[in-house]
């Protein structure tokens, strides 16, 4: 690096060199502090050493580059004139913090020293310039044990043993017999601190530093180092953020929230986290240092009477110091109308003055976000693209869960009442019975008992026990099991991979450890945490869902449901992209629709055969040994599918549907347990050794890869005569209703043109019949999904049969990966843990390899067919990286669950607004 | 068509409008019936309606094109100055022959009508102009049977009936209490016409044509049509011939075998078509028209007399009449220099004078075609360029398979003891005891008994038995199931996919429909043609085989072996494609060397995994509960997996060998059935239970797409560091003893950049140890499979970490399908059949899909690093389409099998003359 370049940035005494815009260069932290510098706000004066360095630093072994040390010395030096105090000076010596400060807030790097400056001698000048010898050890041995861990990391021996400073600490309180560390004297520091350096010697073979510089550049050096620690690493890739931008550090000067009790240090939010309410909301303490806070020893107080409920005995800020209060107040208003969102700040009142520390966005709650976003918007803060913006696209989906309330899950893994932690792979919280199987979950749920379906993994077979258990539990499968992605769909509560339980389905009955849960016992999930509890608990629909969805509460009477709304709006208008939704019932169908699905990206038929005892026909023709035993069967079937598509058709109201054939292979139908099979043969009245032989002959040792889709369709064509006979049957009699009608049929797992060609021509021919039949036409189209490479490789081909494609994402990452989602929990979570792949690519599209397939199918699509029609309808369409892929490559429209509809719309926009940014 | 353009190409009378350079136009036969005839050699005079005619009435539903009917009537008029005869002339009839021809010679379309022009009155003038009334209405009832046959389409009512123009002839025989057709006389004759006519009218509901012209264009309707025909296209999608090419028909005047004893009309070859040796070889029949011939009612007579085994009571043409057969000697060398290839002609003398109806390249055997080709260059007829194009290169590995004489083959027919047919995946022939388990297969081996193994499918742990047996068969799996690779790879006689083999384990037996084969009873198979016998027969090594790969035979006594090498020495100087072989033991690595070998491209390490007792090593590791329990297994395997290498290296000598790392999920080395897991159990000494919990928590639902590859690798480094010592191990302890060695670490199943970089530092780490450890050093390589369609489409990134990359086009072609080669039976048959696929994408790459990640791997692979070497070592690689492919993309080298690296030599320097030749 060019010595000359600038590498340190002072601010404070109401100017500073940087502001709120180089925060890639200062960090967060830095480029804030600058900001209320030069709003006149009171900021301690200090400087900011910017990212350049760490990631020089970083990428020279751990060396400073040269011209750092010169500017350091000049900006400690500004520090010195300002203050009137000198770094090191044994009279009236300069302390400071150091704390790190990257692009964006980090948690796992190093974080804050305090008091640094500190030794033997300059401890005597600061006793003597506070006038309070016991204040001044205190700050010694705080600075020692702070710098003890963090810088020269000094920490626990075993992960049994308790912090060694801690140790000391505790030790000393016992012999002095007192239970607080404020009852300890200045002689008893005093101690301490000698006590902290001889463990400083035995643990790192060399004195503590007493040189204020060495141990300036000790703590410049940590903050650097902890960028590559692996907590800060995993945070990187957790939200993907590039190992390049590196961390500034803060080196600011010392104020005291603990020079008596005209002092304090506290923390506030602008507004409130949790319910965006436009009030201040914070916690201080009283003559104590910002750890302070932090560590719990002592119970912090409410920053306003109001926060306290208007109690004055918890003595809020407000009532112990009314000008500082008033102070923050102001300072907070200032800071909102500056910075146009709610603030996250950290203060220090020293003898009666107030310090501004820090200030950032305050993280909120999904519910907080819509308020405040709102509710900016009306104060004239913000406009609607801004507050649209401003949203977690998320967050939307939390407002639809159903809840249990924070004190009750408090309470219950208080009284040890949790049994399992696994992945939060469902929205909500649900309370219910054990039961292990399908069956029995449909038949108690039937009889009116709340019960929640813990199993291994589910399959197909039990998406009917899923959706009549209140929720569901499994023991394996990950983010994007079978049991998740259902679940998802359904809006179901879910915690899938909870590896705690033993399942024992024949003793019916869950071992936890050396705990047992039975069959019929009430456990409790909490699918927003991924924590299951014994006993139940009381889940309430959120007011938006009754609101919105459910028709149970009037809009106006929900101030929340109407936020929500009003959001949705403003994400309509900004968005390009289409929504549509992944519905295969009329009831999903509604829901959507409630949540703003502009149609149907893909309703899956073959859920629709597991309904009642559908699934006896289908078994019928599957193990039918010709072509007219199969007609027969499908025969069956036709008039309860064509009822299905009836009724999604009304309610999609005139929103294309698109339908999906047939994809899973047959023998997803099929029993496999003795009993099953031995039940099916005398209903079908077929030898029960026939029955498994074909059963057996109909087993794939790569389902995935095998006699599936649209291979069905082609080997077997009378299974799509029937299904597009009953699509286009039902589109003609809901027509004939003067419902409008847009069937969009959809043919899975083409690899080749042929294979579409063939099965399109099924559905002409089978639509010139119906419509002479019923002596009406309806507009339809034919399409395909690109879920394999080669489909998206010879996109140009395929496009020459196809009026649509819909990327099923999911299979296309399998297949592209050469990964198989069922199996994937063998290695994937190890894969990401250890940062071979940056993210789940069943949950975040992969644009970097599956998404060049993308790009290829849509330009060579378009190249044959420029209107062509693209969506995605794969899980990846709820996904709000995902999504904004899916805008900037030139998709139509991104389909998902319904309750991942508001997600979507939001993500949409704020794809479209960004774009219009850049 | 523009009516003005020539549709018409005249022939005969010692010149031609066109010549063999216009075989797209013309077709083959009339091309080469116009160059006969330029060539001055007796052609009766003609004309050929272009194949653009065809295409335009295939594209016009039939219709012929403007200007067509002008210049068939011109030609025609060509035709009666030329021969003093009239088209529908009562006294001196032309009569014609209409036939086909294709640009290549094409089974299933529309053939020959001969005597075209006869009706009851043309019929009489042709009795008297030939002076013989039977002849005539013999030619005309001959032409009736046919043209109704072919143009008319009155064929067999049901598959149970005779050809009704055949029944209606016998009955008149049985009627006239004659045996021969040629006893019957001229009234029998006539009243067979009229019988004939009136069938006619019975079927088509209309009198037999008989207008000339009618008849003419009826013939040429049929002709067109046939090219549509199923039979024609199956053979068009079997031999990749496009639908666009269409067909020429050919009108040429009638000339008459019968019509007497100084006539005769046959065929002969140039030259052997079995044994390549020079002498002509053909059969004719005296006083007989064309297709008797063929019909196989008389039988035929040699054409030289030493063909005749120097019997003259065969009374071959060499004796019966010398001048014909004089000049057709002539011809026949006059057609070889002029075409300089072997020719397969037919030909007709008329009253003593020999007339030339065709000539086209000869079919012939691999051993005649080989002989050929190496005759041809020594008689200066060809360069050896052109001797190496002439192969076909599959044909190469005909002649290292082991053989059943062609009569023993016959007579098991004829006997009756064919039990079923199969598809002929493992060349040669093999007869021994049915065995029904890897086991057995072994243990009877051991004890010098010749076993065949039966089984529904294999699985790599039936490789050890594979390799014991003669040969292999399988009731289910295709050309690509793993029965089928491992038995090419071994040059195994393999039948796969005998579905009509029903095998009970149980009982040890095999059902076919009522018969039972138990075992210990011998079978026979034929993996040249995919049968399986009753009983024993007697197979041979080939002479090439004995001589350049067994050495028990002295190269010198071998005349075709010596041939055999010859051309693979042509074939080596003209490619530019390297040639490596799949080995995975010495012996395969001895045999691959001596067929030309210039590496390894694939050697795979699991299948040592199963050699004697590794196999209980290899699940002690893979049942290990930790890390330390894994090493210990693995340090059991490390000398066993370093002898193999050593073994390998030193069988290579010097040549460069890729070694795959672990790559098939570890549950395919576990048992799966109930005893083998208690004996297993008792083996390890641990329950039952646990053990068999075990297996069930590796299973994996998709196994393809599942925990494998460097999957395996990055989860338990511990493997690849094994594998990785084992091999540098031997690779130093063999270069001491002076072989230069040159492994190459194959990575197998990366998908992300960060896969491959994480198993290269465990390489490179095992590297510097063992190098430390050895005081030695060998040059290697790291690099990896491209078989993940991710992998090819970020080969920019992966090529960072990758010194070679080796396509697996098997893996790659499953994934960019989306298709399980274990699975695809339910379906890939059919859509092949039906043509929804061209061809089976695992015997013959995919170049429109799978060929476009080739390319985009080349190209981005080679971006990053130019020097990048890059193969190919799916079954591909024995391919000479997909060698062809390869080399067009610029791939290093091909990787196939051992017995197919002949194939692979001639196939590359086919693609590199082909290249130079455009």
């Amino acid at each position: 690096m060019n010595p000359a370049r600038k590498m340190v940035y002072g601010f404070g005494g109401g100017g500073a060199d940087g502001d709120a815009s180089l925060r890639n260069l200062l960090g967060g932290k830095g480029a804030n502090l600058a900001e209320m510098a030069r709003l006149g706000l009171p900021v301690p004066p200090g400087f900011t050493i910017t990212t350049e360095v760490c990631t020089w630093f970083v990428a020279h072994d751990g060396a400073f580059p040269e011209g750092l040390e010169a500017q350091v010395h000049e900006a400690v030096a500004a520090l010195e004139r300002q203050l009137g105090k000198r770094f090191g000076d044994e009279e009236n010596p300069l302390l400071v913090s150091v704390r790190s400060g990257a692009r964006v807030s980090m948690p796992g790097m190093m974080d804050t020293v305090l008091n640094l400056g500190l030794n033997d001698r300059t401890v005597e000048g600061l006793a003597r310039a506070a006038g309070d010898r016991r204040f001044a050890f205190d700050a010694y041995r705080r600075f020692i044990a702070m710098y003890g861990d963090v810088v020269l990391e000094i920490g626990a021996e075993t992960k049994t043993d308790h912090d060694p400073f801690d140790e000391r600490l505790e030790r000393l309180k016992r012999e002095r017999g007192v239970q607080h560390d404020f009852e300890l004297a200045a002689e008893d520091l005093e101690r301490l601190v000698a006590d902290y350096k001889q463990l400083v010697v035995e643990r790192t073979g060399a004195p503590f530093p007493d040189d204020p510089w060495e141990q300036l550049w000790g703590a410049v050096r940590a903050v650097f180092r902890s960028w590559d620690n692996p907590r800060a690493k995993e945070y990187r890739r957790m939200y993907h953020i590039p190992d390049e931008w590196g961390t500034a550090v803060n080196v600011q000067a010392m104020v005291f929230g603990n020079l008596g009790e005209d002092c304090a240090t506290g923390v506030a939010f602008t507004r409130d986290p949790a319910t965006g309410e436009k009030r201040i909301f914070g916690e201080f303490l009283v003559n104590a240092q910002g750890e302070d806070v932090v560590a719990g020893i002592r119970t912090p107080q409410p920053i306003s009477l109001a926060q306290a409920g208007g109690d004055a005995s918890a003595r809020p800020l407000e009532v112990v110091m009314p000008e500082a209060y008033a102070q923050l107040l102001e300072i907070a208003h200032r800071l909102e109308q500056h910075y146009k969102d709610m603030q996250d700040v950290e203060f220090t009142i020293e003898r009666g003055t107030l310090y501004m520390l820090q200030t950032r966005a305050g993280k909120r709650t999904g519910l907080a976000a819509v308020v405040i976003a709102t509710d900016m918007v009306d104060e004239g803060l913000i406009d609607p693209k801004t507050a649209v913006l401003r949203i977690e696209a998320d967050a939307m989906e939390h407002l639809l869960a159903p809840i249990f309330s924070a004190d009750e899950l408090r309470e219950a893994e208080k009284s040890g009442r949790l049994l399992a932690r696994g992945l939060p792979a469902g929205p909500g919280a649900a309370t219910g019975s054990v039961v292990f199987h399908a069956d029995d979950a449909k038949r108690l749920a039937a009889e009116g008992r709340d019960v929640i379906l813990v199993r291994n993994e589910t399959s197909p077979e039990d998406v009917g026990g899923m959706k009549a258990a209140r929720g569901v539990v499994t023991a394996r499968g990950g983010m994007t099991s079978h049991a998740a992605l259902v679940a998802r769909q359904m809006g179901k509560p879910c915690v899938v991979g909870c590896s705690a339980l033993e399942i024992d389905y024949k003793q019916a009955l869950i071992r936890i450890g050396d705990r047992v849960v039975r069959e019929g016992d009430p456990i409790s999930i909490d699918g927003v945490t991924g924590r299951v509890f014994e006993g139940t608990m009381t889940p309430h629909p959120s007011e938006v869902v009754q609101a919105l969805v459910e028709g149970t509460r009037d809009l106006a009477s929900s101030d929340i449901a109407r936020r929500y709304a009003r959001l949705l709006e403003w994400a309509d208008e900004f968005r390009r992209l289409g929504v549509r939704t992944n519905a295969d019932t009329p009831e999903q169908s509604r829901e959507a629709v409630a949540l703003g699905a502009e149609g149907i990206g893909l309703c899956r038929t073959e859920h629709m055969f597991f309904e009642g005892n559908r699934v006896t026909s289908v078994r019928r023709m599957i193990l039918a040994d010709d072509e007219a035993g199969r007609r027969a069967a499908l025969s069956e079937l036709l008039p309860m599918q064509r009822e299905d598509f009836k009724g999604i058709f009304r309610a999609m109201g005139g929103r294309p549907v698109t339908i999906r054939t047939l994809d899973p292979p047959l023998h997803e139908f099929l029993p496999h347990g003795e009993q099953e099979i031995d039940a099916l043969a005398a209903e079908l009245g077929v030898p029960r050794d026939t029955l498994a032989a074909k059963i057996e002959s109909l087993a794939e040792a790569n389902p995935m890869l095998g006699h599936r889709g649209c291979r069905l369709g082609n080997t077997y064509p009378e299974i799509t005569e029937m299904q597009a006979r009953a699509i286009l049957e039902a589109a003609c009699e809901v027509a004939a209703e003067g419902v409008a009608v847009h069937p969009e049929i959809m043919i899975p797992l083409v690899g080749h043109r042929e294979e579409l060609a063939r099965q399109r021509a099924i559905v002409e021919r089978v639509a010139t019949q119906v419509f002479a039949e019923q002596g009406r036409e309806v507009d339809y189209l034919v399409g395909t999904m690109i879920e394999l490479p080669r489909a998206a490789l010879t996109a140009d081909e395929i496009a020459g049969e196809a009026e649509f494609f819909s990327y099923g994402t999911n299979d296309l990452t399998q297949t592209t990966f050469g990964l198989s989602r069922d199996d994937a929990g063998k290695f994937l979570p190890f894969y990401i843990e250890t940062g071979i792949l940056p993210a789940d690519p069943f949950q975040t599209l992969d644009q970097e390899g599956v998404g060049q397939l993308l790009e290829i199918g849509v330009r060579k699509g378009r190249s044959t067919r420029p209107e062509l029609k693209i969506g995605i309808c794969g899980e990846h369409g709820g996904d709000p990286r995902s999504i904004e892929f899916a805008h900037r490559v030139g998709l139509d429209y991104v389909s998902c669950s319904p309750r991942r509809l508001p997600v979507a719309r939001v993500a949409a926009a704020q794809a479209a607004l960004r774009e219009a940014q850049a």
